[in-house]
C-alpha cells in the first residue's frame, strides 16, 4: 500500500444536518492515511440546521482534486440545490474522484449536479420521491453502492456507509478497527428507525413535516 | 406539559470527539421545547481531535443554569481533567441540573468534578480502569442511568444514550419519532463494536494505542 494521502472533502452549507457529516467524518477520519478537508462557499462560518457551527478548512475555488466527498443532507437541501458554487463544483470534481458519496437529501444535490445520471441511489426515506422526481432510480436501501458513488439514506446512515467505504478502499481489518474505536455496536432503544416499523400515523406526520420545510 | 424551554449545554473543549458531542446533539435539538448552547471557556472555536472546529454560543460565565449538560469525550480528556473553568462548572452547575450527562472519557471528567462520587457510570470501553481509578464504580453497559446522571460508552453510544434521555424527559413517542426521523435503524457492517466481539489482538493494539495518547 502507498503511503498517498487520500483528500477528502466534507461538503458545507447552511442548513446542512451536522450528524450527516460528522458520522461519516468521524469513521473516515480514523484512518490514518486519510486528510479531512471542510469546503464551502467561503471561509466564513456555516451553521448546520440545529445550530452547530462549524468552520470550513478550504473552499470549493481551492479544493478542485479530492478524493473522495462527502455530501450531507439537511433542511437546507432546497436551498443548496440552487447554488451555483457548491452544484458547480460537485459537477467539476465527481470525474476525478474514486468515490463520491452523499447523506441523507445530499443525493438530491448529487442528482442536480449529474452525478447520479442512470444510476441508482439512496436518501432519506420521507424524500424518495424528490430523488426520484430528479430522475434517479431510487433504492430503500440504507447504503447503495452503484460504480464510483456510494449514497446513505437519512442522517445516521452516514456511519455504515463510511464503514463500509473504509472496507472497500482500505480493507475490512481497517473498518472492523474502526468500529470498535468508536465503540458502535448499536443499541437502539426503540425500533422505529425505518418506515417500514414506526408506526404508520408516524410515519405520515413526519413525511408531512419533512416536506413542508 | 408546560412550554418552559430546557437548556441543554453541549460542552466544548479541544481536541474532544466531534461525534461523542454531535450524536447527542441531533437527537436532543430534534426535542421542540429544548434549546441547544454549545458552551466553552471562551468564544475562540474549538478543534475537535479530527479537526472540525466549532463556535461556541455561550461561555462558563455565562450559562450557569443549564437543565441537561451533555459532557463528551475525545482524545483531549487528560488536558480537560487539569482544566479548572471547566471542571469547576461541572461541579458548579450540577447540582441545579435536571440531567447531568456524558458519552465515551467525559464521564472522567465528572469523576473529577465530583459528580460521579459513590455512582456507577460507564466509559468508552478501552478507558474503563482510567474511570475505576477516579474512585467510580464502572460498568461495562452501553447506558448507565444513576440518579440525575447518565453516561455513555464509547463516541457513538452517545446516541442511545441521548434517545433513553428523551424517552425519560418528553415521553417515548417523542423519542420513537426522533428515532424514525434520523433514521436510526442502524447496520452495522462488522460486528466488532465492543471488546467482547472483535479480535482479541486488535482489542490488545487498541487499548494500548489508546493508552498512549
Amino acid at each position: 500500500m502507498t503511503e498517498q494521502k487520500t483528500d477528502i472533502a466534507f461538503v458545507l452549507y447552511e442548513n446542512m444536518t451536522a450528524l450527516d457529516l460528522v458520522g461519516p467524518y468521524e469513521v473516515l477520519s480514523a484512518v490514518p492515511s486519510a486528510t479531512g478537508h471542510f469546503v464551502a462557499a467561503t471561509r466564513e462560518p456555516v451553521r448546520a440546521d440545529n445550530g452547530l457551527t462549524v468552520q470550513p478548512t478550504t473552499t470549493f475555488a481551492e479544493l478542485t482534486r479530492p478524493g473522495i466527498v462527502v455530501v450531507p443532507g439537511g433542511s437546507g437541501w432546497r436551498n443548496a440545490l440552487e447554488a451555483r458554487d457548491l452544484i458547480g463544483w460537485l459537477a467539476a470534481v465527481h470525474p476525478t474522484t474514486s468515490w463520491t458519496t452523499s447523506v441523507c437529501t445530499g443525493s438530491t444535490l448529487l442528482a442536480k449536479a449529474g452525478v447520479l445520471a442512470g444510476r441508482t441511489a439512496t436518501t432519506h426515506w420521507a424524500c424518495r420521491d424528490v430523488l426520484a422526481g430528479l430522475g434517479v432510480e431510487v433504492s430503500t436501501d440504507r447504503v447503495v453502492f452503484d460504480g464510483d458513488v456510494v449514497s446513505a439514506a437519512g442522517v445516521s446512515a452516514g456511519i455504515d456507509m463510511a464503514l463500509r467505504l473504509v472496507a472497500r478502499v482500505w480493507g475490512e481489518e481497517a473498518a472492523q478497527r474502526i468500529t470498535l474505536g468508536l465503540e458502535y455496536d448499536p443499541q437502539p432503544p426503540f425500533d422505529t428507525g425505518s418506515p417500514d416499523k414506526a408506526p404508520a400515523e408516524m410515519v405520515t406526520a413526519l413525511h408531512a413535516a419533512v416536506n413542508a420545510l
